[in-house]
């Protein structure tokens, strides 16, 4: 909880005795490699907020093979938001790509907190800004990058996030098979 | 403005006199059809809202061609939000697709509002989830559906809308050429 606490400090300020009475809306929760923290076809509950490792959000297409969506690391928050506002079920997973300490909030206690703490609007206000800027961009690389650009802009951007997941998990995120990464790669170490 | 305040009162509740000292904040704008109210190159100020018409943004991709990423319709917010949040130059162009009527608010007015107006930090904490929500969901369609398939469901859900813009850019919005989707809707319609 000392890392959530310092966490929010850097985006609102905030009275020490309400900072308490915040952090008691909120539960950790830790949780091993590739255990799976939301199913789909279960009912979105909660908000997951990434104290160290890292989660991967995906979706199982119809050919049976996962397309990953979304990584959180530390400090990023994850669900799949659309359920979660409107409590309903999911067709995602969200999963631990590492051992990794979680805290999560449900949607109930999300809004209990922002009602009676209306300085947790402003930080979440900052959390959905800065989640949906992203999103945003997502969308713009899906359309003017190549698979092989995409990768490139990725290494070049992250490339302790890169070195940290496993490889057949970035070729999920972008969209390509493993081999084919697998030959990107051979490329630039050429 | 009267729209904008029956808008707000959907979401936040709201003493009169304070919502009027809040839309002091914000401006309207008419823009003609085709209009940019945001081009490639400039420092994106403004955060737009549309009372009346539809907005869409699009960037201009390596060969020339135009890629539209999103459109506003009545009661939708658009901007570059990366740009906005941090007044960075800005790689994509606004443009009115239909005569609109606009409410816009500078990034500076914005930050001053919710520091003056808690209640505003609430209300555009709603706005951004929505909108981020949205923008996860658009990433799983470009992903899990063909672009055939994409078309069939953006018909069954927003007939309306299919119906009022303009095809060519409903082809840019879902990435292929207007030929290819004056194709699929023969198909449609044999």
């Amino acid at each position: 909880m000392e890392k959530l606490k310092e966490h929010l400090k850097k985006f609102i300020d905030i009275d020490p005795i309400e900072l308490e009475e915040i952090l008691g809306y909120f539960k950790t929760k830790m949780v091993a490699k590739k255990e799976n923290i939301l199913e789909e076809g279960q009912v979105c509950k909660y908000h997951f907020f990434v104290l160290k490792g890292i989660l991967r959000k995906f979706f199982v297409n119809e050919k049976g093979v996962e397309q990953t969506t979304e990584f959180a690391i530390e400090n990023w928050w994850i669900t799949d938001n659309m359920a979660f506002e409107h409590k309903l079920v999911t067709s995602f997973y969200i999963q631990a790509v590492e051992k990794s300490d979680l805290i999560y909030i449900s949607q109930e206690n999300q809004e209990k907190l922002v009602a009676a703490f209306p300085i947790m609007e402003r930080y979440f206000r900052f959390v959905y800004q800065r989640a949906y800027a992203a999103a945003q961009m997502r969308v713009k690389y899906l359309f003017s990058l190549s698979k092989e650009e995409f990768y490139h802009d990725m290494l070049r951007k992250y490339p302790e996030f890169v070195q940290r997941v496993p490889q057949y998990l970035i070729a999920s995120y972008l969209g390509f098979t493993p081999e084919y990464l697998s030959e990107i790669r051979k490329k630039i170490n050429l």
